[in-house]
């Protein structure tokens, strides 16, 4: 078997491959470049430009170093073709810390006591009510559902919205569009965690944001299309929302100019709630060309009709 | 049976009265001042000044709304006095919230993202090694033992120490002296929990600092006298200590001019950490009084000898 890495704008593919041939001393993996012949069987890859699948049609399949396949979706891919994507491999616990920071963050009211010390200002505020700030996840895969159990930790109400039902110790489930009204009025925190797929595309918009409940936060983790961002300035200024923890936008790297990165009640990451650790990327990938040496199905296989 | 309610700063002792008449509705409440007579069976306090314990000498039982006991300890309490104090209540999850919160802040270099944002500079930073970052708990009591359990819930390892050996699911325990130097050795995330008591006081010094790993962090929640400032301070200067959070100080309030509020490694908040919440302080202030009324020793007294 023959592999291929392709990640254009990693620096760090020597450190890859080196990992790679590590996992699987029996293969032979070749970095991309423009030109290579059509011999290869499979291709490990993040953010591929789409000459890689012009050139090289005869690929099996295609591993992910990443949960999220929409940019992969967007390429002419054979219909043949076996894309496997990261499932969890280190990112969920990063996804759960990154979620409980924004949402502590913001129930706890830490930014001001943050302007309070920058002033030298000593002044408790009053406590708010846990019971009054529902979390509701949407998302139940990999990383929504470790994040729905990590925020019962600090006895929250969560609240939890899939495609298809789901159930989770602790956790009010809802599903499908007949079930997004209830979970979107039950929550007042959201944090969003679905895939980016047709279905999903500007899925928090004026319309959906306007009813969770006053003065609601939103933590988008997942990607920058599901939000409509002018939907959300508007929800900031009318005061109906109370702020944002944004991980991801609508264009990364996010322009100098843009109106997010001054809005004060806004938190923006540039794309880093969960990163791909290259141990648990490597071990995963290996596994999962393990299966396919095999003629078997790996894990983790995205199914191409519904585009997750 | 008469009780007492006496927290002179507070500002809202109706409402506290009109949620204790409303618990225990065949008892006797009413707000202390100044020379009324010595017929009362129990009181109820915060902060409390040595002018109660003088006037109510007869008192049989106080009950603290509050979990430390350090400052009720400093009074002339007759022997034979039962001092309760709050257990929990509601303010473990605070603990552990805050905790959380100071700890991913530290480990996923939130301040220095809130940094880039203000320069509008999109630039992902490399992660941070979790094995790298253990956290070591001091006090595994009512709120430490709670906050040992949320920090695993984020993989990071996790040790503890106490007074007596304490065994707790997934935390490498340590108590005593003796076991002090391999706790501190240990560590790389220092969290106070202790009581301050005469055996605590300024046992978080430059001797003990010096032992937890390189690029540390001090977090302390529990009280501001089991910290020597100055040695933090030179710890921070030296480099040894990456930074620290700090809920308690010395003097509290912090004087406005103190060099804690601008030490640029250094978060402040105002004791609030864990506030006490007055439905849950209620509840339980009122299942000890009836205990007490039945004759019997509630949950939660305070060993006179030991100092909490
Ligand atoms: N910002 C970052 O650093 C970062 C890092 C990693 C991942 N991500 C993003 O996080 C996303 C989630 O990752 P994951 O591994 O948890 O994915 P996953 O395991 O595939 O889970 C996706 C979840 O979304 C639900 N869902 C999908 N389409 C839906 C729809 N139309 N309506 C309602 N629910 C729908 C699924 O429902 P069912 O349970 O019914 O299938 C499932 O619960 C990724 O797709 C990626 O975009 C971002
Ligand atoms: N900042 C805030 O807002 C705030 C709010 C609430 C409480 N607090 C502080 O938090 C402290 C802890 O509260 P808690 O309810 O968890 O207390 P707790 O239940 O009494 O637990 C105290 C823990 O400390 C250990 N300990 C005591 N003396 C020790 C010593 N000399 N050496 C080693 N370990 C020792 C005890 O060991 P054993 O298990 O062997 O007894 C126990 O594990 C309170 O005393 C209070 O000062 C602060």
């Amino acid at each position: 078997m023959k592999v291929l890495l392709c990640q254009p704008a990693a620096k760090d593919n020597a450190a890859w491959l080196a990992h790679l041939r590590g996992g699987m001393p029996g293969l032979q993996f070749d970095e991309w470049q423009p030109g290579l012949p059509p011999v290869y069987d499979a291709a490990v890859v993040w953010s591929p430009p789409r000459q890689l699948i012009d050139e090289q049609p005869q690929l099996r399949a295609l591993l992910n170093l990443g949960a999220g396949v929409d940019k992969l979706m967007a390429l002419p891919l054979p219909a043949s073709m076996t894309v496997v994507r990261l499932e969890d491999a280190g990112m969920a616990v990063q996804m759960a810390e990154y979620v409980c920071h924004a949402l502590i963050r913001f129930f706890r009211e830490f930014d001001a006591y943050e302007r309070q010390q920058r002033e030298a200002r000593w002044r408790p505020r009053r406590p708010h009510v846990r019971s009054e700030f529902p979390v509701g996840v949407m998302g139940l895969g990999a990383l929504g559902a470790r994040v729905a159990q990590a925020v019962q930790q600090f006895d929250f109400p969560v609240l939890g919205w899939s495609r298809t039902p789901r159930d989770l110790p602790g956790v009010r489930c809802f599903h499908g569009d007949d079930g997004l009204p209830d979970f979107l009025q039950g929550t007042r925190v959201l944090v969003s965690l679905l895939p980016l797929t047709p279905a999903t595309r500007g899925l928090l918009n004026r319309q959906t944001l306007e009813q969770i409940q006053l003065a609601g936060y939103v933590i988008n983790v997942a990607r920058g299309g599901l939000l409509v961002e002018d939907d959300l300035r508007a929800l900031l200024d009318e005061g109906h929302l109370a702020g944002a923890t944004l991980d991801v936008m609508q264009e990364e790297p996010l322009p100098p100019e843009h109106w997010l990165w001054t809005q004060p009640h806004v938190t923006l990451t540039p794309h880093i709630s969960a990163q791909t650790l290259r141990p648990e990327a490597v071990a995963q990938v290996v596994r999962a060309l393990q299966a396919l040496a095999r003629g078997e199905m790996p894990s983790g296989v995205v199914q191409r009709d519904r585009g997750y």
